[in-house]
């Protein structure tokens, strides 16, 4: 044991997980290093802030999914440092040593240099991002319920949401229904279908990456669930009561006390670190430029993968930064260090576009299968069946399901907890 | 509308809810007021701390509960003061003025002037409260894999619950469960069955408020489990990394970085306030000494139910701080609300003991239906059904059920998630 082959695995995401399963029969010593102890499921963390699902439901711990994988140990514990001249990633306490490591890291959210917009434009990245909005929306409507004066009372029932990719579609869709159907009874008042939810999307069409076709399927859906979607429009300003918003010549101040942050993408800063200390290329966004074979120039040892990579061998461009690249770069730097350990060599890595899926409300998605492009029903099953076959645990598969089929029948959303300090004073 | 009576209710926990919907045909204008967004199942809140189930399982949003009572309103605010002379509520932010007054805001947690234990020994009233014990309890696990140092070791893998009543008991047993069972596979360092688990009550034997029959198989339960019962030993001091026990003549100071609070029960502050403003007498645990129709002295138009009321009337001892006579009480003061209103009277209040139920672990707990005493599996069904038929919402019993269903079967819990800022620094 004590010369195996050591893989230290920074990141128990869709690509960390997926490498460390890969090499499951593998003869190495692998280290799965992540700050958090549970894998989450990030492609449904906007149903924890819109209060349809628990955190649990979506989040695995990384102990109990390599519980029976021996070859495979857990460190509960954040890299602050990769000496890559020693081959050693340097923990907050303590070290690891390692002869190939893997760098999975992924991205979180960036504000394009206004980082004082995050107080007031909350991002979704993390459990904690998710209750926190789930506070924030619920508050919203207990501030109006409260409200006399017309004018706050209209900013505290204004939501915008800032960026429209998926996750800003599913998002406003989302609080669409929350505001028609979930919350209809629930407040003396106010009326929360007269709630205004607006998407602002910089391109010039929702879901910019999926096909037009697509776009104009999902902007209709948005609509019908009451959504503004504001295209061509650019954020310049958000303080605590306002948005502003810049269309064409046109600049506008919207006010609102609750902004969802849905754009911008900011690789993990362990990039940086693997450019300081083995010469890695950055892009824009701070992710790390790999080579065909997913490692760095110079540093065949170290690989990178997911949302902290940039693998634009294939198409020209980066790949997407969703659960499906990840996971198959995963395996694939598997299998390559397998390979390597019988000497061989494999292919560069090449990417399996199985499709796109956003959910826009009940009953209601679009599918980009590239063979096949659906919306609607259809496209909203696609998604169901999908995502619960993707989600890691059985039991998880079993409560997600139930909670679904509540929702779609009741359109009741139980888990709508406030909890934590609460992230908005209510201070009318 | 405008002249009909007001009731002000505060608290959402058993008490207030229960009077709220026995009013709920009645000709009054009744305000919920909670500092909370929901009706928290308090009796399943050890579930939470140790795994079993997600906060939005025994969490209901109140506003759902009464979205159908059209003459309640929830106010989510905190009530600072009460200002009996000119009926009204002081708010942090405003002010609610009632015609009648239903104090329901239960009891926290005491240390018996030992706040400075609170840092080390946090207690279980709270969501918040369950998510930072649950993320203790499983980072001291993490930090036990890390440890080198046998002695150090041995403090992690030690938890001392202080307190052997229900709580304290359903602790102890699901940390049993939870070392011996569900973490079995999933350490490479340590062994979590090995974990020392000290369960320390002031009284003779565990569950003093059971028949000794039922505690005595409380304890064979909980021996079974890996538990030490320790009885008549008294907590003298808690440190960082110890805890000093006295039993007897004999002082001992056990190592450990895990202590739980499961005892002293301390009133809400607002009783306090109805001592200073509305003369009410107060008990040595600030319980408000209730006439027998829960109302405080001179002031007919002030209820007072729950945890925070001292009914002893009847037995000539405080009724439980359980859920049970918090209901019957607030079922009791919407009777007498409506009776009023017809300008009649009630017999004074009469708490119906439907008796007590404890679980220890899977297929394990004691209960006493004064009729009838048993334990073991049977007591066990009698506690699943209890539960299951008084957590508020289908959807949570059926959740809640598949997730037993789920535990019994794979001993898996799986809402083990360490969210929140981390409780405890690793700082080995």
């Amino acid at each position: 044991m004590a010369d195996r082959h050591r893989v230290v695995i920074l990141g128990g995401g869709f690509g960390g997980l997926s490498a460390t399963h890969k090499l499951k029969h593998a003869p190495v010593e692998i280290t799965l290093l992540d700050r958090c102890n549970y894998h989450l499921f990030q492609p449904l963390l906007y149903q924890v802030a819109t209060g349809s699902l628990s955190p649990a439901n979506i989040a695995a711990p990384l102990r109990q999914i390599l519980a029976g994988q021996k070859n495979a140990r857990v460190l509960l514990a954040e890299a602050v440092h990769i000496d890559a001249a020693n081959r050693r990633v340097i923990l907050s306490d303590g070290a690891v040593s390692y002869d190939t490591l893997v760098v999975a890291t992924g991205a979180t959210h960036q504000y394009f240099g206004h980082d004082e917009w995050e107080e007031f434009a909350p991002g979704l990245k993390t459990v904690e991002d998710a209750t926190a909005m789930r506070g924030r929306i619920l508050l919203a409507f207990e501030a109006a319920e409260r409200e006399r004066d017309q004018a706050k009372l209209k900013a505290w029932m204004t939501f915008v949401i800032v960026g429209g990719g998926p996750t800003g579609a599913e998002l406003a869709g989302a609080l669409g229904e929350i505001a028609h159907d979930t919350l209809s009874h629930d407040f003396r008042d106010i009326d929360p279908s007269q709630s205004q939810i607006i998407l602002v999307e910089g391109a010039d069409r929702a879901l910019p990456s999926y096909p037009p076709k697509l776009s104009e399927a999902a902007r209709k859906m948005l609509v019908k669930l009451g959504v503004v979607v504001r295209t061509g429009a650019m954020v310049t300003n958000i303080q605590a009561e306002s948005v502003t918003i810049k269309q064409g010549d046109r600049t506008e101040s919207i006010p609102t006390r609750t902004v969802l942050w849905a754009a911008g993408v900011l690789a993990s800063p362990l990039g940086r670190i693997l450019s300081k200390e083995a010469g890695a290329t950055l892009d824009n966004a701070g992710r790390v430029v790999v080579n065909p074979d997913l490692t760095i120039p110079g540093h065949p040892e170290i690989f990178v993968i997911g949302d902290l990579a940039n693998f634009s061998h294939q198409t020209g461009k980066p790949l997407p930064g969703v659960a499906q690249p990840a996971i198959q770069q995963g395996a694939y730097v598997g299998k390559l260090i397998q390979a390597r350990l019988r000497n061989k060599q494999l292919p560069p890595f090449h990417y399996f576009d199985k499709g796109n899926l956003a959910t826009i409300g009940r009953g209601a998605a679009v599918a980009d299968l590239n063979w096949l492009q659906i919306s609607g029903w259809p496209a909203w099953l696609i998604w169901v069946f999908i995502h619960l076959l993707y989600i890691i645990e059985f039991q998880n598969r079993l409560l997600i399901l139930l909670q679904w089929a509540w929702l779609y029948i009741t359109f009741d959303r139980s888990a709508r907890l406030i909890t934590g300090k609460n992230p908005l004073p209510l201070d009318l």
